[in-house]
């Protein structure tokens, strides 16, 4: 393993990551699990202090002049930050399986990116950001077919560019909403007067009454219409005004899955006449679905790849159109470069969104129709980022050259295997343990949300950062880059915890 | 002036801008209204083709597979786009003074940001970009510091940083929200069961019907929030449901004011009546009102800074908080850093937001009491962009080491004297203009839209590109290194274009 190498010049310090080419090449032929792109990381954790430490606190009270700090997990050394390692204001360096809760794909400070950061080309998508649906580079077209356009999910060929995960939802709901009333109002039909009149006001017709179904559990951003799809925590909605958008339940699955197989099925079934019943006799036409393949902020919560074909099959039944949030599960994470790629459906949904691991966000489609009757109705001034949609391009050009959406497929077997060992001495720190066949995307149960917490927090001091999600859960979100090394030092890591905590 | 220098390689080529730091040295101490930083730009507009030119309708073809591209206006050439010239795909050199709609700061290739892109620091915050709420960079107060809290409004403090104008001021209004509830709820009250049940079905009391006042022909965003309070056109509201939110009507002021002094104070104390009025009678309470300082996609509407002082002393007495949206006005262009500048208020507006062109979004804010009583209440996965961030300080440095705003302020004032000149011999193409006093935000109107789009496609061929808004309006948005040379080349083919066209 090489050693990691620092230049020092004027007080700064800048991580020099060297790939080793052979191995890597060796890799993408067969493959072999143990991280393909980490070689200057350090060999495991390194705890110097408490967490956080006097460096970390005296960083976080700083920043509380300014800004609300009690979020705050770690104050982090990015400079100093590696691969699957992230060092902190006091030097501790720990695995990192949270990856910016799961949005950062490579690693730190990986040199395939930093490279290209520094080139002229990057620098002037920065320093040149255009209103991009009225003023694209004369080279956009093929920066989307190299980067985004190809990694479109099977049976999309158009993308949509935006901001971040909230706007790649609400301008998807956008979409659904005027492709909704344009199939309402037929081919040829323009905008009466009163929807003229009426939009301005807000009121009917021209703002019309439609709406979004989500499900319980489910999370698809914080924005006023993204968060009224949001199910996930009170306080991700207290106080806030909220549409009138219907709530059908996600199958609450028991574990371990073999052991529950009619239970489960019952289970979905149930709550598929529920999105039924909800889309024919909710107040307002239900304009599009929109569901996560695995619900991420609300606990990791699993389906059959049936329901999922049962979801489409009604949807389309009631020409509801199919949104599926792949902002936290999608680019490799599960095993599959979308994790609804697992069901394979007999057509494709109508949008995906992203954002998070790709970095640029936004959502593809193949449907014409999805693009409004006139220009500026789904407009505004930066439509994306072209830096963003650049990063995304050698993001995707990395994961395919080093084959990393199958090694996390591999990684995540070995890992699974290893927490199932674990979760028969330590029942009660690794419940309902799920994510089988789901890449590194793993997740398991502590008895309540403080005992979650708790374990957390030791994890931490024992060298590993992860994060929760749902009422108690665990969640795993590593980058691509974690390896067999990596699955290792986490499992000892999980046992040791677990000994010193007992539940 | 310096030569403009290229290096070509492999077929790319950077535009190298060098500053004549003396000039810029003496313009520091003496306002020379000739543009500080532009010294390599071409001398003037080059129009070689029809616009678009084969080249352009070529790229256009190319990204119509792809996306919609109705809304395209040019297909730019960012590599040799220079300064406040943008070079479009058949190498067309146009005098901008549109800059992205109003988001470009200081000209295209500008070398100082072109630089500060390529250091391994912005790098490093483009690649690692962290969870800014759960793990910033232990010096992220520094950056805030440094950039974008140096620029304050008057009695501001802190900061929010979001991805762009729209979660700018949506992430406003759940601040305001939130602050609305909790001044009901009194100092020591928690959430009650049924708030926390009734919150993640949609409804009241968790939901509350709460309101954000906004006013006719404003334009706020296009989310759904932000879209509640946009009132510019239909085309931005059909088809989406929105909130039922109320509008006041902003003032019609008649020009030239000089001349309409008694009829412009009664139509603004009309519209105050009526904002009083609204707040005492909608149907929910009104949490907060937003307002640009001109408004900006709506016509650029102006109102005097009496209207804003009545407006801060209605909303404070009945407790409604102020959100003034600087998103196209901040920064420098209307000859101070803040639009609200102007108006001096009494006292700081709650809510200052931002965007375009600081790069980095957000809002100021100052009362502690916007930071919800627990964490994650307001929260997200990025919340704002730390490479946008260290831009943004990059960009305020540029600003104030080359005195940019009092440059914009003189610009300003020797442009809107040629402009009046120009408006008695054409006073059908330069109609009711305004903006006298406020930089280069300068406007008027043509008889129609039809005609407007007819001068600004005349225009373009005559070596500018420039933007509408409203019915019928022309906009200036130049670039804050926009000076004296420019504003001679605007001129002469504003009044070439007009003789050309005759109404």
């Amino acid at each position: 393993m090489m050693m990691r190498q620092s230049v020092r010049s004027s007080g700064r310090r800048l991580a020099q990551l060297r790939l080793p080419l052979t191995s890597q090449r060796a890799f993408a032929v067969a493959v072999d699990i143990s991280s393909p792109l980490v070689a200057n990381e350090p060999q495991g954790p390194t705890i110097k202090t408490a967490i956080p430490g006097p460096a970390a606190l005296k960083a976080k009270e700083e920043m509380g002049r300014l800004q609300d700090t009690r979020a705050v997990n770690m104050m982090v050394d990015y400079e100093s930050s590696i691969g699957n390692y992230m060092c902190d204001a006091d030097n501790n360096y720990l695995l990192d399986v949270y990856a910016q809760i799961a949005s950062i794909a490579l690693g730190y400070n990986n040199p395939a990116l930093l490279k290209a950061a520094q080139t002229p080309e990057f620098a002037r998508a920065l320093m040149n950001r255009p209103a991009l649906g009225n003023f694209p580079s004369k080279d956009w077209a093929k920066i989307l077919e190299d980067g985004l356009l190809s990694v479109c999910p099977p049976g999309q060929t158009k993308v949509y560019t935006a901001m971040c995960g909230s706007c790649a939802n609400e301008t998807a709901y956008k979409a659904a909403f005027m492709y909704h009333q344009a199939q309402k109002r037929g081919a040829d039909a323009s905008f009466t007067e009163e929807e003229l009149n009426s939009c301005m006001k807000n009121q009917a017709p021209g703002s019309p009454d439609l709406a979004i179904l989500s499900f319980s559990k489910g999370f698809h951003g914080r924005l006023f219409g993204s968060l009224s799809t949001t199910r996930s925590k009170t306080i991700h909605k207290l106080d806030i005004p909220a549409f009138d958008w219907p709530e059908a339940e996600f199958p609450a699955l028991k574990y371990p899955l073999a052991d529950n197989v009619e239970a489960n099925k019952a289970e979905e079934e149930r709550c598929l006449k529920q999105v039924e019943q909800i889309i024919k006799t909710w107040k307002a036409p239900v304009a599009a679905c929109i569901v996560e393949p695995i619900q991420s902020e609300g606990g990791d919560n699993h389906a059959s790849a049936g329901f999922f074909h049962g979801l489409q099959r009604i949807l389309k039944e009631n020409k509801v159109l199919f949104i599926v949030d792949e902002v936290q599960t999608g680019v490799g994470a599960t095993g599959k470069f979308w994790a609804h790629e697992h069901w394979q459906l007999p057509e494709a949904p109508d949008i995906v969104t992203f954002s998070k691991k790709m970095q640029a966000a936004g959502w593809y489609f193949n449907n014409e129709k999805l693009i409004p009757n006139l220009p500026y109705r789904q407009f505004n001034t930066w439509m994306g980022d072209p830096v963003r949609t650049l990063q995304a391009k050698i993001l995707v050009q990395e994961i395919k050259k080093n084959n990393l959406v199958e090694h996390t497929k591999k990684t995540g077997e070995y890992l699974y295997g290893k927490l199932e060992t674990l979760a028969e001495q330590f029942p009660k720190h690794l419940a309902s343990l799920r994510g089988k066949d789901r890449g590194t995307f793993i997740a398991w149960d502590l008895p309540s949300g403080d005992k979650r917490d708790a374990f957390i927090t030791a994890m931490k001091q024992n060298g590993i950062l992860m994060g929760g999600c749902g009422p108690r859960t665990v969640r795993l979100r590593p980058t691509l880059t974690f390896g067999k090394q990596h699955a290792d030092i986490l499992v000892a890591a999980i046992g040791k915890t677990a000994k010193e905590m007992p539940l």
